[in-house]
């Protein structure tokens, strides 16, 4: 027995160099029961934050954005229990697939022959829509901080030029409106713009990197390479995945698996979503373009699943999706409101980024947009959300001339913009909507 | 213009003491996307793994498990881009919540009265579960390390007791025969098992500290005082949960809202799964009293909600549960098997510990028992999944005499146990089925 024992001490000697199980990512403490708390507060906020909309025949989502806004301000009230969920990076994250899923869902709700019907105009509006804002944006960081860098004032007008769509779906889809025309010219609108933004992005912080570090210049073909992977990107996903997306499923309907349409929704959504952001959009704008995609297959019957997609995804984005709105009401400080200076600069921020948008109304041309309201469409396209926030983010990250691009005073006047420009889209697009119907 | 600039500029130094928004939790890179492609492979191994042991007549969560051996080990082939998913907090916590779900659906499944009636059998079989395991689990300990001290084989012991009902509860879900009298005695059995675990974890582990610390020593009133907190939470949470929840339904179909019905029933969920880690007992069992509670509850029709409430939980645990089964499965590292030591003492450990459970059927007793498979109970209290690892990780934070009472080796055979335990239960659990059909 000894022997053994001996032999097989040798052999561990041998092979215990490496560790030998991974177990360990839990650390000595289970994090999971932390996170259902704050499932349960987001969750018991967005019920509540819809009961209070409800009530005040306002969207839910609105309801849900304020009840966020309270939770994240609680410290007020002398309680910082709730910070764990402002900050800690898993709620960032089922926030971030919350945005996907409602994204795909709108897809799902949105036909792609329809979207291109619309093309010319959305296009249109779009380019309207990128350039006032941009130079309105400009002209403001240029009021506010005179002393900087013209390239400075350009990344501002920049971090205005981006729709968000999310928060203008998630109002028009509660008000069962999500299939009007003006729906679908903000969202097709919106994924020109988020390229285009993308674009001017790439112009002008290649240009400041170039100035910054001295190093190789930003060419014409480095810019026209952005443009034609987002392009690319978007033109390829929905003509090959529109032909590649039956048989995809119909070899899934073959595994004859309990739920395997749900999995095979999500992985498509998601492969989408990813490889947008490889080609730098947005990923909301794969998830809304995997959703129009799937709009069109027909779904063989499978095995547990004789529901329509739409109400399989349905309970999974209840999950997420409020997760989002009310995590995006959260990250909204009060106290900056004491701050006049950052007061000044973010409400100038927000008032052009608002104007720059009613812009687009005049886009809306031709026959074929005939009862069109304009004021809808232009009110749809306020929102900047969190591709406002990526571009400040990078902006923070850039340099010029030793100092950050994006300084802590530009970056609250950004977050205070991208704030307002959501909160005061849904009441906006109730009024638009009813002012429509008379 | 100059003096109101000055004028805002010192409000801006009085109140710019704090940063202004809290917007930075993500950094400067977006978490989300890796996230999705860490989904997407999940989804994926999971679909082809539930796929390969339709074709192979295994239950679905063996696939999932075995594609995720192969899905963790591909270090082998070369290929370690799947470390983040193995590793990764944001995994582990859906996966966590994914077992969750997983015991609150077999809860909604199941019947608090049928339950009621395998009552004594299943506290019975639980004990004898808890008795043979630890004295045979101290016994192996007490060969293999007789160097250390009976407290740490007692340590051991423990980590053996707790049976991990979610492997089993997934097969018999899968395959249809959750009702049958022997996956009620299984689940009651668990429960007790779970409550018997903590409480030796316990006794052992404040014996431990208080013969380390020299500090005070644990008393009888501690460990009625952990006895009398896991059986309060329990029996408290099923008369007043039961009382209580179709009143809090009651008024969530006063809200009105579209999937408020899922919402309340996450939160009831989540609720109970928090406050069962509060009294120290498992999640799980919060989830799975959370079910067994609401399967009772007769739900008030609800605004777009006509379904059946299992019909709506459904997507979602779909999107979480194959996550914690592939999740389980990479965590499983091939090459321990190459290192002798280990695996003898982690073979020793596993053979008593299913070796142990096979004396629950002894404890199927009295008339009400006719035709109870006694293989069937025992193999379904074989695997012991997370708690047996919450258990390791426990003793890994514990010291004795200067020494860690879990060291490395001992980790390791633990975690062997865990997964042998695992992976044979399925295959175990098809023949018990059968066995019993002739």
């Amino acid at each position: 027995m000894k022997a053994i024992k001996y032999l097989l001490s040798i052999v561990f000697t041998i092979f215990s160099s490496s560790s030998i199980f991974s177990f360990e990512a839990g650390g000595h403490v289970d994090p999971v029961p932390p996170i259902l708390l704050g499932l349960v507060v987001l969750f018991s906020g967005a019920s509540f934050g819809g009961f209070l909309a409800n009530k005040l025949k306002q969207p839910v989502v609105l309801g849900e954005l304020v009840v966020g806004v309270f939770l994240g301000n609680l410290v007020f009230l002398g309680y910082d229990g709730f910070d764990f969920i402002k900050t800690g990076e898993v709620f960032q994250i089922l926030a971030g697939i919350g945005v996907i899923l409602l994204l795909f869902e709108v897809g799902l709700e949105s036909s792609l022959s329809e979207m291109i019907k619309v093309g010319f105009v959305a296009s249109v509006v779009a380019i309207i829509g990128v350039v006032f804002p941009f130079f309105l944006g400009l002209g403001v960081s240029y009021f506010f901080m005179p002393e900087k860098s013209i390239y400075i004032h350009a990344f501002v007008g920049a971090t205005l030029c981006a729709t968000s769509v999310g928060i203008t779906a998630r109002v028009l889809k509660d008000l069962g409106k999500i299939n009007i025309k003006e729906a679908k010219i903000i969202l097709g609108a919106a994924v020109i713009d988020d390229v285009l933004g993308l674009i001017i992005l790439a112009v002008v912080s290649g240009i400041i990197s170039s100035i910054s570090t001295g190093g190789a210049e930003l060419t014409l073909t480095d810019i026209f390479l952005v443009f034609l992977k987002a392009v690319g990107f978007l033109v390829g996903a929905l003509i090959i995945g529109t032909k590649i997306s039956p048989s995809f499923f119909r070899f899934g309907a073959k595994l004859q698996l309990e739920g395997v349409l749900l999995s095979l929704s999500l992985i498509f959504c998601f492969v989408l979503s990813y490889l947008a952001h490889l080609v730098g959009l947005a990923p909301i704008v794969g998830a809304f373009a995997a959703g129009l995609m799937l709009d069109g297959v027909r779904f063989p019957k499978m095995y547990g699943d004789d529901r329509h997609l739409g109400a399989l995804i349905f309970p999974v984005s209840k999950f997420f999706v409020p997760v989002f709105f009310v995590h995006m009401g959260m990250q909204v400080e009060v106290h900056s409101l004491l701050n006049l200076d950052v007061l000044a600069f973010g409400l100038c921020l927000s008032f052009v980024a608002i104007l720059g948008k009613q812009a687009c109304g005049l886009g809306i041309l031709g026959k074929n947009t005939r009862g069109v309201s304009r004021a809808l469409v232009g009110i749809g396209m306020i929102p900047r959300g969190e591709v406002g926030l990526i571009f400040a983010m990078i902006g923070a990250g850039l340099s010029l001339h030793g100092q950050s691009v994006v300084d802590e005073k530009l970056y609250s006047a950004i977050v205070m913009m991208v704030m307002i420009t959501t909160m005061i889209t849904p009441p906006f697009l109730i009024w638009a909507l009813e002012r429509k119907k008379v």
